[in-house]
């Protein structure tokens, strides 16, 4: 990870007048009547709001004037090369499920990497008024009832352990193996949440999140936040999974060590 | 139903005081990091909080100063007989769960039954700061960003419907296939959501919820919020729900035939 001396602070201004943007975008569309959802894939339901669209558009802006050098990967507007070694990572709206459905969980994901992966991100929940930051310098969470720093879960048994998916599927029925093989370990599992999953990990609620599937705009944000907040995310070998894939969020090493042990198996 | 004019403002302006009283007693508790939880039932996790305990006190409160001759049925301390003919029904964190892992979604759940059951409900989420009610007068959600009048989702087939349910067993292995049934016909199905799912089929944007194994603080709040907004909490046999068991709340007529022919087969 990025040292915090070597953090430029132009990289917080400028994601967060991007967050502010997609805020201000996205806000009149949800729970609006007459919201109309594509079928991105044909097949399947993955919708796709004209407010995904207009944010995405909107934080592409920002940065074509304030960092025109850096590089960005999009949900909806895919790659576009910069010569900075900077990327900007942005899933305008994670969760479309949730933002179709009306729930409070879904998120604006901006994250920030170089070669080594994601250094900066944000997870913006407009509807509340919440954002998740994690930064080489900290993690912070600024929301309705004020400001926090951000701080993991100490270690417990994965017996004592809060785990998240977001739904029970999963993925593969070997994925919803593996991951069931953890959960009935837990104390409680919840599902439903999305990227919020992520943000209650880096604010030390929840142990564990497990997904599959994954693209590297649905986790760059999450692993950024809860890097800077003391938590390890990691592909289900333990490797790194900021280009995708399956991805094992975990509060601190212990927890991460246990649910490690039974998800590589898969 | 009770007529408009028959509706009693006082019902009003004291459940307002109690919801008020409940978000100030239970925010300092949320996401608070030394939360104990208590099993209550001494298997499985029920968890049942301090801030749960102190919510409804402070709710009893009001009733015992404002309300005297009014009935109480509440999670935490149980019923205590009225003279007046109405029952004041107190669930003061639905969703404890949702509310040890830091998500939301939870809520305080306030209800007013006569003899034919729940006429004036609140939903309230203190966190998000969003309060739904329904009374014989109407429906409305107070949030962070302004109020607006709740109405349920025009009918559509169930195909091109919303479903939700807490979590994905629901109840028995009976009721899972049930649930199920209905969900594999639906265009999406998420979880995890507690009575916040009930409010949103009261703010449009979901058009069933379907749970099993309620008690009556569970559902009359939801009741009432539903069908003030236009739309139908029955049971899966379409009778009555207010004393708890299984629960369908649906947005419409039409959508609510369409799953209880479903679900009564089991």
């Amino acid at each position: 990870m990025m040292n915090a001396t070597d953090f430029d602070p132009d990289i917080r201004r400028v994601a967060h007048l991007m967050a502010d943007a997609a805020r201000q975008v996205i806000l009149p569309y949800f729970r609006s009547l007459d919201l109309q959802a594509d079928n991105k894939l044909g097949t399947g339901f993955d919708p796709v709001t004209e407010a995904d669209r207009a944010a995405e558009r909107a934080m592409r802006d920002i940065l074509a004037a304030e960092r025109p050098a850096d590089g960005i990967l999009g949900e909806e507007y895919g790659a576009q090369p910069g010569t900075s070694g900077l990327t900007w990572v942005l899933d305008p709206i994670d969760g479309t499920r949730g933002f179709l459905s009306g729930t409070p969980t879904w998120g604006v994901l901006i994250a920030v990497s170089d070669i080594s992966g994601p250094f900066y991100g944000i997870i913006d929940q407009p509807y509340i008024g919440e954002r998740f930051e994690g930064a080489p310098d900290g993690a912070l969470m600024v929301g309705p009832h004020g400001s926090r720093l951000l701080q993991t879960r100490a270690a417990r048994d994965l017996r004592q352990a809060i785990v998240f998916t977001t739904f029970p599927e999963v993925g593969s029925s070997d994925e919803a193996k593996a991951f069931r093989a953890v959960a009935s370990q837990a104390l409680l599992t919840r599902y439903g949440m999305d990227c919020y999953a992520y943000a209650l990990v880096a604010a030390g609620q929840v142990d564990l999140v497990i997904e599959a599937g994954l693209n590297a705009y649905d986790i760059q944000a999450p692993i950024a936040v809860i890097q800077a907040a003391g938590g390890i995310v990691t592909d289900w070998q333990g490797n790194a999974v900021h280009e995708g894939g399956r991805a094992l969020a975990a509060a601190n090493r212990e927890i991460h060590a246990q649910a490690l042990a039974i998800l590589s198996a898969y």
